[in-house]
């Protein structure tokens, strides 16, 4: 028998996406965002959501255009402060010490500190109440070598992402140990 | 100097998610999906995507209603084995030997294995591509009484979701170690 819960955003595991974007003058931001996933896979595309108080909110309406760049577990406290501070008030690029990069493909920054990042064009905006959810179709990727896996894939035991607790445990993780292999393990059902 | 790669759906962590839908004649379906995550905060809202040839696309397009279950570790297998037949082709819940609940909110079926499942009552549908980006409002939540902790919602070390690697290492992982409080760590960096 299940308790009821009122309605809450929880859905395990929760990403943590570092989105890079311009804004006036070309002042490179990067803000961390945990509400997207993939949403296409032909376009290949991903989405993700924003509140209109934010900057990068403008700055996407603006330039059509972002980066979401993946943090590995080393960059857990670079995440958090990259989703505590605004654009507004500071420039986070310098803050942190990053080198903003313009992707060649998007009209958007990205940091290089970070193990690979998607490269997104703008293909819809849906407004959806408090947030506002971005459509990007991923156009290219930049990635270090060292993480890439089987097909020159970024390889998720090398890139080490963050996993986001949200409500019930506001806390960081790293990635656990392996259970087994996707499109086999089932088989034992068959 | 990063590598420029071609574009792919890859976006670490990638969740995994099980959506109970009915079909006609009210025949209860479960299926497993990667693409998909929280879009809004309020109201709150979940987005899943499906391809057309899917059972379950056509049975939230005619219940305009799904359920989105979170399974653990343990049950890596089973969230394998739904991902890989079609409702199409199988009673999933009775192979699985699942019992098939109905949410007391949505018109959609979820089984009582897995430590939380979400009640979603579709409230857009976006054409994309391949893919089929449904969203749904979350009306309740459904969850084992041990799996909570803050606050009353689903602590992620309790219910030890699945983690999918994707392309790269097409494996499942477990949840790992803690790398520390959010909207807290960050505060070294001010």
């Amino acid at each position: 028998m299940k308790k009821a819960l009122p309605p809450q955003t929880i859905l395990h595991p929760h990403p943590v996406l570092i989105i890079g974007t311009y804004g006036q003058q070309g002042k490179p931001n990067l803000a961390t965002a945990s509400w997207g996933g993939i949403c296409c896979s032909e376009p290949p595309c991903v989405a993700v959501s924003f509140r209109k108080a934010t900057l990068t909110y403008h700055n996407i309406i603006e330039s059509k255009a972002f980066t979401v760049g993946i943090p590995c577990s080393d960059q857990a406290a670079l995440a958090d402060y990259l989703g505590m501070v605004s654009g507004k008030d500071e420039n986070k690029f310098e803050r942190c010490h990053l080198i903003a990069q313009k992707s060649a493909k998007v009209n958007a920054p990205f940091a290089d500190d970070f193990p690979y990042t998607l490269e997104c064009k703008l293909i819809h905006t849906f407004e959806f109440g408090l947030h506002t959810q971005f459509v990007g179709q991923i156009v290219g990727i930049l990635a270090d070598e060292k993480i890439l896996g089987e097909g020159g894939a970024p390889d998720i035991e090398k890139v080490k992402p963050i996993i986001y607790g949200s409500f019930g445990s506001s806390n960081y993780y790293a990635l656990g140990e392996k259970l087994g292999r996707a499109f086999s393990l089932g088989k034992k059902i068959f």
